[in-house]
C-alpha cells in the first residue's frame, strides 16, 4: 500500500494487521554531468514502490524523505540540503506522528550515503527518550528503527560489480543512474562525455574543497555506463532484497 | 525544467537566464474517506508540472516540500507532520541552499491551509537575518519569497464555485479531491459513501478534539461530488494562473 | 482583574470561578513620524484595559507581550524584535506555566499584523504536544487558544472607515495612532507635517527593502488626522467588542 | 525618553548623541498574600522611569523586559515563567535589535534575583558571537551589557536597612511591597494579616519543594510594613542612584 | 568511590546505600603565563579526589565536567569554551541520566567563576520540568542541586589570604596555580617572569576587549609566588571542607 | 604537548609550527562486570597520552570529550550520555574555539562505536556553514575534521586477532578492557567471573531492550581473558599506529 495515494481508513486497516512502515530517504544534490539532481531520493522511492508491487498486502510504502545531508554538494547548483541537527529533528517528527498512530517498526531505505549518519544520529536522539525515561514503556512499546542501504544487499552488488566491473564509483556511480533512468527514461543523457572517463577518489569535507576536488561531481565513477536497461535489472534485484527483508523486519 | 530529474549543469545553464524557483509544498495528513493522505501535496505538485509542461523555459520546478504543518490531524492514521519549528528550520535550509546557488526569488505553490503561518513565519525567520545585519546586502541581493495558495486564484475559485455550488467545504474539498483524482484515475473512490453528506463545520484546535468534532475527517466538504473530469478542468485553471504569476513574480 | 498588581491568592479565587484569561500581544517598531514605538503593544492594553475596567469580575487580563516579530521595521531606529522562533518559545513558556495553573482557555489581544503568522504557529507548536501524545488528555484538558486582533471587529472597522475615509491605511494607521494618543494625550503630534500626505502601498520582505520602499514607516496611511478624540471613540468601541467576545469565550 | 512613546526619529535624534540605553528587567511571580504579582517588574520600571523624569535628555529608557526565571514560584497561580534557555534567546534578539541602530551599551536594571545567573548566562551567549570572531569588530564595537539589581545600591540597602531593621527578607521584601505600593496606592492592601509573622528562610530549587517551604509564598520577610510612603522614599533614593550610574555607564 | 574506573555493578551497589554524587566541573582556558589551560579543571578534580581518598565510602565522585563558559578567554590560544546554551543542554542530559539510575543529589564542584551563572542557569532549566509538570512528582522524587566554588570555604579563603596577602587576584589567582604545580609538580613554572608583578584588575565582557584590558590574560594576580608546597596545603584544606559539606548534603 | 597543562604562551608557539590538535573522544557507560565505566574515555586518552611521549614535539593533545553518545546503556547504573543534537552542539563549540586560535586540522580519536554517527554528523553540520557561506573561505582556511576508531588500524585489530582468537566482542571488549587495566592497574579485576562466559550478540536500539538482550551489559566478549599485559601491548601498537598518522595528518 502506498500511504500518499490511500486514506486514512485505509492506514488503519493496516494498523490491524501490521505496525511496520517503510520511507525512502535520499538527497536531492548534484549528481555529475549525467545524473539527476534527485537520484537519491528517486532511487529508494523507485525500488521500494517496485517491491510494494509486486507485494502490495506486504509492504506499506510511506511518503520520501526526498531532501537529507547534501552540504558537500552545495558547491553544484541545485543541491538542497538540510543541516544535520534540522534533519534530526524532522525524523523525530515523523517518527513520532507514526508512533502516535501505533506504528512499531519503521524500516528507512536509504539512498544517499551522506545520509547514513545522520539517520544514525536521529534513531539515538528517537530513542534517547524512552531510554531516558522508561515509564513510557508500560504504555507505549519501544520503536523499531532500522536503516537499510539500497546498494548495500549482497545480491545488488554483485549485479553492480558484474555489470560495471569498472568506473562504478561512490558517487554518481554507474548504476545509481541507470536505476533513475529506468524510471525517467525519457531523460536519460546517453549523449554526455566525461573527461577523464573515470573520476577521481578521495575524501569529503566541507563544498569549497569537493568541488576543488571533484571539479564535476563524481567520484571515482564513470557513468557513461548507464542504461535503461541496467536500471531495470538492478531494480528488480533490489526490489526482491527489500520485500524479503521487510518481511522479516515485520515479524 | 523539473530540478529533481536535471543535472547541476541544467540548473547552472538556468541560473545565467533566471533567478527564480517554484516550489510545490503540501502536507501529508488525512483528507477524509474518499480522500488520499499525500492530497496536499499532490495538487500543488501536479497544477505545477502542468504549468511546467506548457512552458518549460520558463518555469524551474523544485521538489516537493511534502510533509508539513498537520498535528491537528494525528487523530487519524496515517496523518505525518512537522512541528512549526521543525518546519521553519527545514524551510530556512532549503533557501539557504537556494541562495547559495546565486537564487533571489522563489515562489511557493502551497497546497494546505495548515501551512500558511508556518511558511510566513519562516519567510520572517529567513528576512531575520539580513534585517539584523544588513552589511550582507553588499554581497548578496536579499532573498523575495512568496507564498500562493493553489485554490486561491480568481479563476480557479470561480470554476470551484460552479462546479461545487455546495459543500465544496474547507477540508477535503470537493476541488482537492478531483485533483488528486484526475492524477491518479486509478485510485479514485466514486463508491465510498459519507453520512452526513455535507461534513459540519468548525474551528480547529488539537488533534483529540478534531477527531471529536469531525469524525470521518471532513470540515464543511462533500468530496462525493469528486471526479476525475473535474480534476482535469481544475488543473488546467491554476496551472495557467501559476504560469501568469510566476512570469509576473520572475520579471 | 489585572494579574501584574494581583496577588497570588486573587489569581486562586479567579480560578475557582473561570479558567480564562486574555493577553495583550504586540510589537516594538516604528510607527511613522507622529506614531510611537509601543503602538501596537499599547493599543491592545489600552483596549483591554478599558474593557477590564467596564466588567472587573468578567476578565482577568495579564501582562503585556510586548516585543513581537518586527525584523521588517529593523531598518527605522528603536525597532526591537523577536525572531518568530524566539517568540514561539516565548509563547509556550506562558502557556505552559498559564496551564500549570489550571487556566484552559487563553485569548490573546493581538496588536499587530505582523504577528499574526507566528502567534498561529505557536498555537499549532503548542497544540501539537497534545496531538503527539494524547494520553496526557487524561489528566489536563486541551488548552484553548484564540487569537483576535483589536481592529477586525465589524464595529471598530465601520467606526474606523467613518472617521478616516481615505488613508486610514495599513501600517502607522490613522486609528492605531489615535488610539494611542488617547492613551498618552501629553505626547500627542499634531505639529508633524508628513509627505506624501497619503503613504506608498506595498508588499513587505525584510528591512532593508522596507526602508526603501517605505522611506518615513508609513504604509499607506494619513495619520496626521489621528486625534485623542478618536482614539477614545475606538477604545470604547473596541472594548465593548472585546468585552463580548471574551464573555463568550469563556463560558 | 521613553521609547515606548517615542518615534524613531527622536530615537535617530537620541543616537546622535548618545549609544546608550536603559531596560528595565523583571518577573511575573507571586510575591505573597500582600504583593502584586507583577512586583520585579514594576519596580525597575518605576525607579528608571522617574529617573527619566529628573533628566529626560540624560536617559533614553527602553520597554521593560517583564517576563522572567521564576519556574520556582509555579506552584503558585499567577506566576508566568521563561526558561532560561528561552530567556537568552530573546535577551539575545533585544540585544541584537538594539546593536544594528547603534547601541552599544545597554544598562539593565533587574527587579528579579532569580533573573540574575540567566542575565549573566545571556550577556556570555551574545558576547560569544564577537569573541569566537573577532572580524565583526572592524565594522562593529563589541557591545558593553551591565546589570544592576535595584536593591543592590549602597544608598537603597542603608534606607531599607533604616525603613525595615528586621523582616526585610529575601522574597516578597518589605521594601519592595512598598515601592509597588508607591507606584499602585488604590491597590495597597494593608488590611491583610500574615502568619508567621516573618516568614521562613531557606534555599530554593523546583516550585513543588518551595510551596512546602513557604507556604504563603514569602522568604524572610514581613511586608506588613510596607507602604505607599515607604515606597516613595525608596524610589526617590533608587532612582538618584541609578541615574548616576547610567551618566557614568554612559560616559 | 571514582564512577569512570567503576563497573556499573559498584554504582547500583553505592545506590543500595545514597542518592548523591559529586561532579567536579570546570573549564579549559588561559590562565596567565605560568597557569595552565587546565587550571580550572584540575583543580576541583584534585581537590575531589582527595577528598575521596579519605574517606572512599563516603563520596561518589563522577567524571570530569572539563569544558565550561570561557568565551571571554577566546582571545588566548587554547581556550575552548561552550556557548552558555550548549552548557545548559549537556549538564540536563548528565543530570538527566543520573536521575535516571536514582541520584536525587548531585553537588558539583565548581572550578570557575565564569561558570556560575551558566550552573544556576542549568540548575533552573532542570527544575523547570517538574515545576512545569508536577505531575511527574508521584513517580520520580525531585532533584537537588548544589554548586560549590571550591575556593569559597571559609577555611580555604583563610589559608589563601594568609599565603598570599598580597596577589592573590581575580583570575590566575595565586592560590589556583598552586593547587594545579601540588598535582603536576613536574610542570610547574617556577621561572616565569611576569611584568607588572600584579595584574591589572577590572570588568569582564568579550574576548577582544579582554585581551586588550588584560594583556597576558591574569586578573590582579601574581601567580609567581605559587608553589608546589602551598598546592598541599590548599588541597588537603579544601578537600576536608569539601568532604564535610558533601555529608550533610547527603543526609 | 599536552594543552590542560601548557599555558597559552605554549599554544601560541605551537601555532608557529602546527595547525594540528588531536583529540581523544569517548563515553561514559557500562562495560560489563569487569569493565569500568569510563573504559571508551580512558582508552583514547591513554593512547594519545602513550603517542605524545613519544614525540611530545610532534603532537600537540586536548582535553579528553569525555561524554558522548550512549543513550542505549542507560538501563545500567552509572552510564551517562548527552543526546546526539547536544553533542554535536558541544563539538560546534570545541572548533570553533579552536579554529578561533588558527587551528585548520583536528584528529578525533575515538574510544566509542556509538559515537560514531555522532561525530560524523557534527563534522557535516560544522562543515555546512563554509559551504552555506563560501565568502568566509576568503578570510578563513576550510578546517579538515578527521575521526579515527583506536580499534581500527590493521596493526592494532591484528595484535587483538592474536590475543583474544574467540571473546573479542563488540562492547566491552577484551581488548578495551585491557587497555584499562593497563591504565589503572590496582583497579583489575581478575576475580570477576562471568555467565555465559561469552556474552550474547545482538542490535542496539534503546536503554529498555538493550538490557533486556544484554543482562550484564556485555556484547559479544569474553573480558576474563584481559590483564594489564594485554594492555601496555595493545598501547603499544595503537600508539604508533596513531603517531603515524597524525604525523601524516598533519603534513
Amino acid at each position: 500500500m502506498l500511504l500518499p495515494v490511500s486514506t486514512w481508513q485505509d492506514i488503519e486497516a493496516w494498523l490491524g494487521k501490521s505496525r511496520t512502515i517503510v520511507i525512502p530517504i535520499g538527497s536531492m544534490e548534484q549528481h555529475g554531468p549525467n545524473g539527476f539532481i534527485g537520484t537519491d531520493a528517486i532511487c529508494p522511492e523507485v525500488i521500494v514502490r517496485h517491491a510494494e508491487s509486486l507485494a502490495p498486502d506486504d509492504m506499506l510504502v510511506g511518503p520520501t524523505f526526498s531532501v537529507g545531508c547534501a552540504q558537500h554538494h552545495l558547491g553544484f547548483p541545485g543541491t538542497i540540503t538540510l543541516r544535520p541537527s534540522t534533519m534530526i529533528a524532522a525524523m523525530e517528527d515523523w517518527t513520532e506522528s507514526l508512533m502516535r498512530h501505533g506504528f512499531e517498526r519503521i524500516y528507512w531505505l536509504n539512498g544517499h550515503g551522506g545520509n547514513i549518519a545522520t539517520i544514525e544520529a536521529a534513531f539515538a536522539e528517537i530513542h534517547a527518550r524512552r531510554s531516558f525515561d522508561p515509564r513510557g514503556a508500560d504504555n507505549r512499546p519501544g520503536i523499531a528503527l532500522k536503516r537499510r542501504d539500497w546498494w548495500d544487499f549482497s545480491s545488488v552488488m554483485s549485479l553492480c560489480n558484474q555489470l560495471y566491473p569498472t568506473g562504478h564509483g561512490s558517487h554518481a556511480t554507474a548504476s545509481e543512474v541507470s536505476v533513475t533512468y529506468h524510471a525517467y527514461p525519457d531523460r536519460a543523457r546517453p549523449e554526455v562525455k566525461m573527461s577523464p572517463k573515470i573520476a577521481p577518489s578521495g575524501t569529503i569535507s566541507d563544498a569549497v574543497r569537493y568541488r576543488q576536488d571533484f571539479p564535476d561531481g563524481r567520484i571515482g565513477s564513470d557513468p557513461t555506463q548507464s542504461s535503461v536497461e541496467d536500471g531495470a535489472k538492478i531494480v528488480a534485484v533490489a526490489a526482491e532484497a527489500v520485500l524479503e527483508e521487510v518481511r522479516r523486519f515485520a515479524a
